[in-house]
């Protein structure tokens, strides 16, 4: 196996460190946050730092750099508190990945890939059209995250909208039904194929799977 | 479109909305956190909430919902401000899952499960033996989140040791290659293929594959 220690991070070319450090944790989820800004201009930016935080009440987080492409995404939702999450689908991992690039401020991402903004339920953020699982939030807190200057947001979920054939009998979301991806690192998209799901583990007894239980 | 709002979130049965609410922010990634006591007893349970954070200096974290099993995880850290995260592969997911079982305080999920604890450099927390991305980690910091009275834990990335084979010419890792699953929910184990790779991308200009031009 090769080894890496504290000493050896330090040494590596910067690029090389980056592409290392951001996949060694594992697969991360793929979503586009939609905002719009308080003078009306839509953004929409790649983001892979969404992660559960609670399910009562529903909460999740977004991780930002501040000096990061997704600074207007922050922006946006200082001043406005919503935004919505959106999965990023196999078919659209181009489209979503352009959107990391640098335009302007006054540049909306929908203008310069596929992906069209939807308003539903009269949410002031839209959200991306066609995405198989959107999801409304609402600004509740945020973390300053002293060790690396960056900034934890902590958002309520408010609306969730599930195309048809995806939740299950028991509100598990089956993402391989929705083709949602997974990133590895910086720029690696990548296909999920569910292997098992498991029932609740006790003290010995056996895993039990779950599918073809229903 | 199924549509739910903050109402109806709220009067969703607690396991239903727990599935839903876990898998709707997209895959998470599977890790096992092994620690040591400082009375010497081994531990080692899975984690869905190792996420990157920097990566210079090398930072990941881990939410800890202190009520929930990990709760030893979360005092052994403490305890000794090491642990170690591991990469959970195709091929282990059922013990895996099994490490969530509430065992005593006093019994080490190593004995209760085919992972076998490996010691490496000195370093006073277990790896999980054959795991094939092993790091090793020093707590950093803590933030009580108040929102839903969690715990995110900021440790630094002191040791990595990667499996051969794995490891792209730019640093990268093949987690396709490493076998690693990630999850949905609380419980589905899935197995990603790459879908492909993409160079940084730059405004008014086609998105580029990476793949096949090392």
């Amino acid at each position: 196996m090769k080894h890496y220690d504290k000493k050896s991070f330090q040494h590596l070319e910067k690029l090389f460190r980056g592409n290392l450090i951001n996949s060694c944790t594992g697969y991360k989820s793929a979503n586009l946050i939609a905002t719009k800004s308080k003078d009306g201009i839509e953004n929409v930016a790649i983001i892979n730092s969404v992660n559960h935080v609670g399910s009562n009440p529903p909460i999740l987080s977004v991780l930002f750099r501040p000096t990061t492409v997704p600074r207007n995404t922050y922006k946006n939702i200082k001043e406005t508190g919503l935004f919505t999450v959106n999965h990023i689908t196999k078919d659209t991992i181009s489209q979503a990945h352009h959107t990391a690039a640098k335009y302007d401020d006054d540049i909306s991402e929908f203008d310069k890939t596929s992906f069209q903004p939807i308003y539903l339920n009269e949410f002031e953020a839209p959200y991306v059209k066609d995405s198989p699982i959107q999801i409304g939030c609402k600004y509740l807190n945020e973390y300053y995250i002293k060790e690396n200057d960056t900034i934890l947001v902590l958002a309520a979920i408010e609306h969730m909208y599930i195309k048809d054939g995806i939740e299950s009998i028991d509100g598990w979301l089956d993402l391989q039904k929705a083709e949602t991806v997974a990133v590895t690192g910086l720029d690696g998209y990548s296909l999920p194929t569910l292997l098992d799901r498991f029932a609740y583990a006790r003290p010995n007894q056996k895993v039990e799977s779950l599918l073809g239980k229903e």
